[in-house]
């Protein structure tokens, strides 16, 4: 039997969160954090509604994550998140210990890895799964910005 | 005239929060921030009591400070806390363009400095204000915590 539950088919639920990001004119960025194939959070930015650096989609998630579990580590979980977190989110994951962290798009000028953020040496890092869509996405949203 | 407020006034109210942090068993660091000498946000550490590893000093000043002032960007405002930020909360402060950073004791270990991380360019730093005092709570902290 196939297995339904891949990357790619939790990346398609946090591309469906960065789109309720876009539809609210905030950065398009959704994320999902999954254990044992049942997402126990989904989230996108909300720095704009929320007047808050701090409002990035992984921080919510990793916050809402933590509420369900009862506890603050991430041991077990993985997150899914459109694009590659910046420095802020990626020192959130290294304190949660998450296990995996699966991303869309890179963000080559914010990005954690450019940035030489330091993750927890337990966590596995994936890249680029449906990364086209989750750029085609900031695209347009930015294209839309500059042509209002 | 002499002027009262000091960076060492200022770093004495966030080792009342630190302490206020040390009387509910978690790891003692608090943080306020100023704007004009007015301190507009009051934290301390809470990431046992609300189960979240986001729930640092700075994390949460931040927030209340750009819910005091209307608006997600610190400019003019400094941030005094007890500890050197981690790369989670120097990541937040880089988004926040937050003015001045003053810190008391440094963090060797898991520290902005050690680790790396990129503030604001925009972003000034002044380190070791009162750095006795609020690492002598962390190191009463650990030992209490060790003979428990």
């Amino acid at each position: 039997m196939i297995n339904p539950f891949t990357d790619e088919y939790f990346m398609k639920k946090a591309l469906h969160e960065a789109e309720m990001a876009f539809d609210k004119d905030e950065i398009p960025v959704g994320a999902i954090i999954v254990v044992d194939n049942t997402i126990i959070a989904r989230s996108h930015n909300l720095t704009e509604l929320l007047n808050d650096v701090t409002a990035h989609a992984e921080m919510q998630a990793i916050t809402a994550a933590a509420n369900y579990l009862g506890g603050k580590y991430l041991i077990g979980c993985t997150l899914y998140v459109t694009l590659e977190p910046c420095q802020m989110c990626a020192g959130a994951l290294y304190w949660s210990q998450i296990s995996k962290i699966v991303y869309g798009a890179s963000d080559e000028n914010r990005g954690f890895i450019k940035m030489g953020t330091q993750l927890h040496p337990k966590t596995k890092v994936v890249s680029g799964v449906l990364a086209l869509e989750a750029a085609d996405l900031m695209k347009r949203f930015f294209m839309e910005k500059r042509n209002k």
